[in-house]
């Protein structure tokens, strides 16, 4: 029983581009496996963007999370590809990604990375 | 028994027009249904402002809140209406508008909406 | 946008009927009208049971929740209701409803409804 | 602006004197005189009864604890009085007040007494 | 039994004139009267000031708050006459008066005013 | 990168039989899929038990809870399944099973099964 | 500046002594010296009782704890020690002192003492 | 820098011996080695007891506790040990000592162990 | 037993001087004397400083925190007094103290006193 | 049994150095001994950085904490060594080092340095 998710996130269009507001999700539901030992990782993963055009349509940003769960990924280089992916999906004002994994040999590991738009 | 109640917001005078303080509303009684499934979701609701000439009256805004329990709202899209609404009916200074909305498919949504009068 | 879900709670077979366990299921989205005033109430409402031979599916449970949406309902009342209901249903070994309403006029009332049946 | 509220607790006929269930409800906003110096107490206060014919009606419960808002009363004395007088009203199968009653002098003072009808 | 308090605060002397640092007083026992049902309101209330040449006096502050107990005062409106009594007094180069009002038809309200002394 | 793991658990020897003292372990990392919709789900798992003369070994357990990454699981289900493999593979004095499932549609559910060895 | 204060306990007669309720006071002020090394001890200090025909008066309870300020106490002699005063002080019918002292060399003591009326 | 400290517990004479009364000592400073990696292992570690002619010794508790630092000790054992070498040395009332261990792969470890003077 | 201890806080070099960084102390057993009414007051006390060529020797910050323990000292005026004899001892970059003082009459006060070296 | 493990740091390269991101570690298992009494004391120490081209690889960091457990080290030496050590290695845009030593004394020390490299 081990489908692998459609990894595709949509969009739909921001019902108001031109006031700058936040939107913020966050979930404490996303597991991948650790690429050196191949077990579960565990984290909190959040998502904080201001849209321009376009939004994140949510039950895909759930499957895109589910995605991850048989696939290898350091804490590290998953937030940035998670940040990637979104920065390219919806070219945004901004949008920051934070992943605060399980404590593993003691310690937790909290990993953030931000974007925002070149704009003057 | 579903009487919609008026969504009429009433106003009464700034008791200090002349000093820019802050007044926070906040309630977890906000519900309305899900376009989309026609499901009912829940959210905890703020506005923040600081008020110009008007006030918004407390009752009257209980009723607003009330007035979106039988009606379809996108989590974006609702939060900028209410922004709107009471940008509308006050002119205040400054307001923000917080819409906190319950897990829906392990995912909880932020949605945080500002104005600022252009003032110098 | 009000349909009326329908009340119709289901069930299954319970997958273990020779262990008494317990099975407990809350959450913070109830609300129904009050009758007096026909402004809405809410309230956390958890249910407690040690399942005989039928357990209620979740999803009739959802829906049997929200269908006191836009009924009007006394606290002392529905809790009884929800606890007549469900014994009514599953014929459970035992059964508790705790209905947890919000602050009214300064006042917080929880509601208690137990059962047990009557073995030897 | 002093007008004493009617002390006069009303009732509502218990819609399931059969079952013995639980009814609790709590306040945070109890407040009266302390007899020797005249200063206001502050407490929570919280009802816990078991019905048998007789429920309290709530908006009744509020005024009669509003009554207390300029009259002096030590702390053991009106939480048993309280007690009394909800046992005189109702009757219950069993009546707890508790009052828990804010700092004076460094020290907390919480107050419990416990009525059960004498059944066989 | 309800005399009413006087409401004359009083002062001392700065110890540290030459230092600006804060002061932050608050209390959980706040209560006035609501104007417009007459019922008892309750609020947090904080009061944080860098004094100049005078501080408040400690116990004529307590009995400045206890003088509203039996008095009509809208949220709002309490809020500035606090801030606006206690600048008038002490002449502070900066001071805010914070009221956290409890629940009522399930809105929380705070309402926060601050004055800074005009200085270069 | 989809390795099932071993579920088989492995055991010590207790190094104090004749005392009868307890043992609990729990992990906010159990995941299995939903067997209706395939989509994951999440729990806190706490095992606690009196050991008699075996100790279940902490590794094979970790493992054991990852054998459920990918398979479906009900709820009520796989509470009952951890509870027997635990005890037939301990024979234990005393064993409880507790899984406590992230909110799906607005409801949490807790299960919790027993076990009492029949002992005089 | 270092008066002691009288450590004379002082009552008053018990307004309901036909019914059996719970006194509580509790302390996070206590404070006395080690007597091996001189340096200050600090507790939180908890008073529950039934009272027979007496109570104790709050404020020659608050000296009473006062004046162990300046006396060496060791934290299990100092706990039986105001559990025997009040004892002989108020012949209740239960009386229980728990005393929560700081860490000390990285440990945290709580002593509790309790005493039972010999009662047919 | 690696002196063990002496493993000898130290007594004093029970100041009540005729009460039975109860003393909890608590450390979140106990660690020790895991017998298997030679890694640390953290635990918050409880003693709770009912002296009977004997009280431990705080600053020798300390010490001991201190002794497992650099030893090899699995988390069932070393609370039974603890338990032992405290009831040997006391033979108290009643003892019993908890050990809460930090998450190691996920789990987390309570170990409880219990004992009861044989008292008629 | 009411030895005063010593006030002579003593220093060690500071051993980073060329990094500024930040030495937080805070305890909750700090006690002085009303002036006015010669009754206990306690005070979660914090010191907050940035050393420049000294750092304060924690054993006798101790011992100077006790010296407190039978003087009369008001609030504002202790925590601008420990700020002073602070800043003299260290000659720090930056300092502040912070004195959180319990509940009065059912007001609880903070005062904070900053101090920052003229550097350029 | 006290190997003192390697206190070898080990690095692997930033997955994404064109994006100045945070990663934040932090552990409450770190332990070493006080220079002047040889007893153990017990931290939460934090690590938070910017990384440049390196990563510090998560379990050399665990044995490099791990390496300070039979060693003396000043609370104010140990978290500035520890800031030394990981910008020696790292070279990253930005590191802070934040030890939170457990209370001694009454008194509980946090311990901040911070690290920028000179850019523009």
């Amino acid at each position: 029983m081990t489908t692998n998710p459609s990894k595709e996130l949509k969009t739909f269009k921001n019902p108001n581009p031109d006031r700058k507001y936040t939107i913020t999700i966050d979930t404490d539901e996303f597991t991948a496996l650790c690429p050196m030992t191949g077990q579960p990782d565990f984290a909190v993963m959040e998502i904080q963007y201001v849209p321009d055009q376009l939004c994140v349509e949510l039950k895909s940003l759930k499957l895109y999370f589910w995605s991850y769960r048989n696939e290898g990924a350091y804490h590290e280089d998953v937030v940035n590809r998670i940040c990637d992916d979104l920065v390219e999906l919806l070219s945004p004002h901004y949008l920051k990604v934070s992943g605060d994994f399980n404590i593993r040999g003691g310690l937790r590991t909290l990993v953030e990375a931000e974007y925002s738009k070149d704009e003057d």
